[in-house]
C-alpha cells in the first residue's frame, strides 16, 4: 500500500453502543476531515504530477516496448532473429529473438528479471531503468506481461560471472533495451511450464506439498503440457523414429506406400473396428494395413513400407492401449526363409535404437530429468539379439514357477515376468520370441512346415511389452481360403484380398509395430498416452 | 487330331431308308471292326512306349523343374539370387533369379523362350533340350506354365547378337537349366500385365483394335494393374516425393507430427465430414491436420510438418476428387511476415520437381512411354517462380475474354484458362497466387492489414489445376471468435481449438498439398485415382 492512500474515517465498530455525539467530537471530526479533504488534495496533485512525469517517461522509451499490432505481415525487414541455443557465441552483440515468458520477478521498480524460453532452451534476461532507453513504466510493463506470453527481445549479450542455474544457458545473459509483446495469455493457465516439468519419481509423487500436475489435468490441457522441455523432447524423439525406420528401410530397397483406411469390409476381426457412414452405405476404418501391404507385395512391390494411423475399437483404458496410432508397417518378399524378415526387422529396430542413444543424447538426458529410467540396452556384437522359441519361452516361465497349464498363451502378465527373468539373466531390454502356436495367430500366418500346431511368427518385446508382432504370411489362395473358413472367415467377404494370392504372389512376411509403444518403452515413460501428440482413447476425443 | 485317333463305324445317316445289311457287308463290317481293334491295340503300346520314355525322361532332369513346396522356409542355403537388371554384367556366370513369366512362346518341342519380368526390368530366357539335363518334358512343362506366373531359374547369362527389343536388358539371355515355380495363377487373369501397359494417346484410345484395358477394369484389378513397368515408376515416384518432401523441410528445422484423425467434433465445415461409431457416441473423421499443426504451433513446437490421410465427405466423381487421400501437411511460426510461409512452401515444391528430375529420370521416361506428355516446367534462377495476385489473375482471365462479373471466385474452368494463358504467355507450368478475398476462405484466415476484404492467403497451381492451399492463421483468439461466428461457427463448439490460441501463440501460417494431385499433375495422368495405390471414391471401398 502506498504512503499516498487516503484512509476514509471509519464507521464505529459494530456492537458499540449508539451514542450521540459531543460539541467537542463534532469539533474534533470536522479538523480530522478538513486535514483528510487538504491531504487528499495534496494526494491528488501528487499522482497529477507522477502522471506528467510518467508521460514524460512513457514518451522518453515509449518505441521500445509495448505491443506489436496483431498482423505482423505489414513490413519485411529481414532481421536475423537468433536461437537461444546460439547466444554463449555471442558475448558483446546486440540480438533480436522472439520467446516464451517463462518467468519475471521485478527487484524494485527499476529492475526486472524475465526467464525466456524457446523449446528446450532458456535465458536470463535482465531489464534496468537507463535514462533515455529503458523508462520505469516501461520495467513495470515487462513485469506486469504474463507468464507464457510471446515476446520479441532486443538486447545485448553479457557474460556472467556465476553460472545462472534457472536457465539452459547459463554463462552469459541478456541486456533488455527493447521488447513488445507478440502475443498475450487471454485467462488463466490451468498450471505452470514450470510445474509440469518436474520429475515424475515415486518419492515426488507421494509427497503431498510436491506440486504434481496429473496425467488427466495435462491431457485437457494438452497444448501447455506440451511446452515443457520433456514433451519438446519426447517429440523430436519420436520424429527421430520415423525418420530411423524409414532410412534404414530406403537403404534396404523398400519404398513407401499409402493404403487406404476406409475399407469396404470389416477386415482381419470385424470385433474392433470402427464403423464408418459412406455416403448412403458403411465402410470401416483399418485395423492395419496389413491386407494392403499384402496385396502391394503380390502387385510385385517386392519391398514396402508404411507410417500411418490405425484404429482398433477396443474399449480398454490401459496404459497400453490407443484406439487411434501410429504403426509402423513392414511387408517383404521372402527368397528362401522367413528369417531373413525377422533379420530385417531386427536390424531395423537395433538402427533405431543406436540413433536415438547416439544422435539424441541431449533430449534423452532432458527427458531423463523428469522420467529417470536405466538407460534401455539390447546385445549387440557376434551373439546379436537374444532369440527364443515361444516354447523356451515357456520353459523359463515355468523354471520361475508359472504353472505350465496357465502358459497356453503368455498373458501380459506373464509377458512382464518373463522381461524381467531375462533382465536378471542377461541385463537386456530388448528380445524376440519367435514360433508361436498356430492357434494364438491370425488367419494370415504361415504354419511351421514341419509341425503344422506351430507357425513362422514371431513378436518383438520392449522391457517386457510387446512392440512388434509379424509372420510369414500364406501366399497360397487354397491354404488361406482353408484357414480363413477354420478362423471363421468367409472368403468372399474378402475377395479382393483372396484374389490377389490367386493371381500370383509370392513367399512373403511382415510386421507393424507401434510407434507410440516403443517411443514410451524406451523412454519408458510408463503411460502411452505421454508419447501420443494428442491421444485418443475410448473416453478421450479432445483436444 | 493324332494318326492314331480310331474312327469308330458310322451310324447310316439319318433320313436315308432303313435296310438290313446284307451278308458281304456284315463280312466288310467285320473286317473293319478286326482292323480297328488291330488298330487300337497298336496305338496303345504305341502310347504305353511313349509313356516310358517320357518317363525315363522324367527322371533325367526331374530335379531341374516343377513346383516348390509351398512353405518355402525349409531351408536357408543363403545362395544369391540376383536382379535381372545386373545381367549385362554377368556374361558367362550361372546366375539364380526369381521372377514372373511375362509370356512365353515355344519353338517345336524342343525349345521354348520365356520373357521373365522383375518390376520394371525384364530378360529373355531360353530353355533348349539337353540330355541329362533339360528334357523335353520339361520344355513342355516350362511352356505351359501360366502368364504372371512367379518361377525361380537358373541359368548361365549369354551375349546375344541382335539386341533383344521385347525385353528391358537387351544385349543378355539367360540359358536356363533349371526352373521351379514358386507361385502359380489360379484362375484367369483379367488382363495381360503387356495390354495393361500400352501406350494411352489419343489416336490409340480411337483405335477400336487396340487392346486399351479400361481404368474401370484396371481399378477393379488393382493387383495385376500395379504390375506394368508405368505403375511401378508412378508409385516409386509417388514415393520419392514423399522423401524429397521430408528431406526438405528436415533440413528447414521442421519436425514431424501425427495428428488423430478421429475428431470429437465435425471440424471445418460439417458438411463434408465423415461420422464414425465410437463406442456408445460418435466421432468425425479430420478433413485435415490444420487444428491440430496449429495447436502444435500454440505448443511451441515451431514447425511441424504431417503426412498422412485426410477424409472428404464430398459426392463428386470427377478426374481430381477422392474421398481419402494423402496431405503433405506443414506450419510454421512467422518471424516478419506471412511470405516467409510461402516462399517455404514454394522452395520445397521446387525441390520435389529438381528431384523428380534430377534423380529419377528412368520412371519419368518409362511413365511418358504409357502416358505421354510435355515435359513439366517450372521458373528458376533471379526471377523465381511466378506470383500474382488474385486481382492480377482476374485481370488476365478478363483480358482473355472472361466476364468481369464472373470472376468474385476463379471456377475450376476458368482456373485451367488460367493455366492455358500462363503457359502461352510465359512458358510455365508452375505458380502462384496470393491474396485471395477474405470471402472466399476459411474462418481461420488472416485479413490482410490494409484490407479486410482481402486475406494473407495464397494457392499454388500446376498445369492449371490447384494443388496447394494455404494462408497465415488468425493467432489471436479474439479476432478468431469474431471470424467463426461471421461464418457461422459457434466456438464453443471448437473449445479445445480456440483455447490453445488464449495460452499464447506465435503468428504462424501454413500449407497443405494433395499427394496425388502433385504426382498426376506432373506427370500428366489425367485422372488423380492412377495416382492412388488403392483409390478411394465415393463408389469405390475395394480393392
Amino acid at each position: 500500500m502506498s504512503d499516498n492512500t487516503i484512509q476514509p474515517p471509519q464507521p464505529p465498530p459494530e456492537g458499540s453502543a449508539p451514542a450521540g455525539p459531543s460539541k467537542s467530537e463534532l469539533k474534533k471530526q470536522a479538523k480530522a476531515a478538513e486535514k483528510a479533504r487538504k491531504a487528499a488534495e495534496k494526494a491528488a496533485k501528487q499522482a497529477e504530477l507522477e502522471k506528467q512525469k510518467a508521460a514524460a517517461e512513457i514518451d522518453d522509451a515509449a518505441d521500445n516496448y509495448g505491443p506489436l499490432p496483431l498482423n505482423q505481415s505489414q513490413s519485411r525487414p529481414k532481421r536475423e532473429r537468433i536461437q537461444i541455443s546460439s547466444l554463449s557465441d555471442r558475448v558483446g552483440q546486440n540480438v533480436l529473438f522472439r520467446a516464451r515468458v517463462h518467468n519475471s520477478r521485478a527487484q524494485g521498480s527499476k529492475m526486472v528479471f524475465l526467464n525466456l524460453r524457446q523449446r528446450t532452451t532458456s535465458v536470463q534476461g535482465l531489464m534496468i531503468v537507463s535514462p533515455g532507453k529503458v523508462s520505469k513504466q516501461m520495467v513495470k510493463w515487462a513485469a506486469a506481461v504474463p507468464t507464457e506470453s510471446i515476446v520479441l527481445v532486443e538486447g545485448t549479450v553479457e557474460k556472467v560471472d556465476e553460472p545462472i542455474k534457472s536457465a539452459s544457458v547459463s554463462d552469459v545473459e541478456v541486456h533488455i533495451s527493447k521488447m513488445h509483446l507478440i502475443s498475450g495469455i487471454d485467462g488463466r493457465l490451468p498450471f505452470t511450464v514450470e510445474d509440469a516439468n518436474r520429475p515424475e519419481t515415486a518419492a515426488e509423487a507421494a509427497d503431498a506439498q510436491f506440486n504434481r500436475v496429473l496425467l488427466e489435468t495435462r491431457l485437457n490441457n494438452r497444448v501447455v503440457d506440451l511446452r515443457t522441455q520433456t514433451n519438446q523432447a519426447i517429440f523430436k524423439l519420436q520424429g527421430a523414429i520415423g525418420d530411423l525406420f524409414r532410412d534404414y528401410l530406403r537403404q534396404h530397397g523398400f519404398i513407401e506406400i499409402h493404403s487406404p483406411k476406409l475399407q469396404g469390409a470389416a477386415t482381419e476381426s470385424g470385433a474392433s473396428v470402427f464403423k464408418v457412414g459412406y455416403f448412403k452405405g458403411n465402410a470401416f476404418l483399418a485395423q492395419s494395413p496389413q491386407l494392403a501391404k499384402q496385396m502391394a507385395i503380390a502387385a510385385d512391390f517386392e519391398r514396402v513400407y508404411e507410417i500411418g494411423p490405425v484404429f482398433r475399437a477396443e474399449d480398454s483404458n490401459t496404459h497400453r492401449h490407443l484406439t487411434e496410432f501410429i504403426g509402423l508397417d513392414l511387408e517383404m518378399a521372402i527368397e528362401e526363409h522367413y528369417h531373413e524378415v525377422m533379420e530385417m526387422l531386427d536390424g531395423m529396430l537395433v538402427n533405431i535404437f543406436r540413433g536415438l542413444r547416439d544422435q539424441y543424447k541431449d533430449e534423452l538426458d532432458v527427458v531423463r530429468k523428469q522420467f529417470p529410467a536405466e538407460e534401455f540396452k539390447w546385445r549387440e556384437g557376434p551373439e546379436g539379439t537374444l532369440k527364443m522359441t515361444f516354447k523356451e519361452a515357456v520353459d523359463l516361465l515355468v523354471e520361475d514357477g508359472v504353472p505350465r497349464e496357465d502358459l497356453d498363451d503368455i498373458n501380459t502378465e506373464n509377458e512382464k515376468r518373463l522381461g524381467r527373468i531375462i533382465k536378471a539373466k542377461y541385463d537386456i531390454d530388448y528380445y524376440i520370441i519367435d514360433k508361436f502356436p498356430m492357434a494364438l495367430r491370425p488367419f494370415y500366418t504361415m504354419p511351421d512346415p514341419e509341425d503344422p500346431t506351430l507357425s513362422n511368427s514371431y513378436d518383438f518385446f520392449m522391457r517386457g511389452e510387446e512392440i512388434l508382432s509379424g509372420a510369414q504370411r500364406i501366399h497360397d489362395p487354397t491354404l488361406l481360403c482353408e484357414k480363413m473358413r477354420s478362423k471363421g472367415v468367409e472368403p468372399d467377404s474378402m475377395k479382393p484380398y483372396v484374389d490377389a494370392f490367386r493371381l500370383g504372389c509370392p513367399p512373403h512376411g511382415g510386421g507393424g509395430i507401434g510407434l507410440e509403444r516403443v517411443l514410451m518403452l524406451f523412454l519408458k515413460l510408463n503411460n502411452v498416452r505421454r508419447a501420443s501428440l494428442f491421444p485418443r482413447d475410448p473416453k478421450r476425443l479432445e483436444p
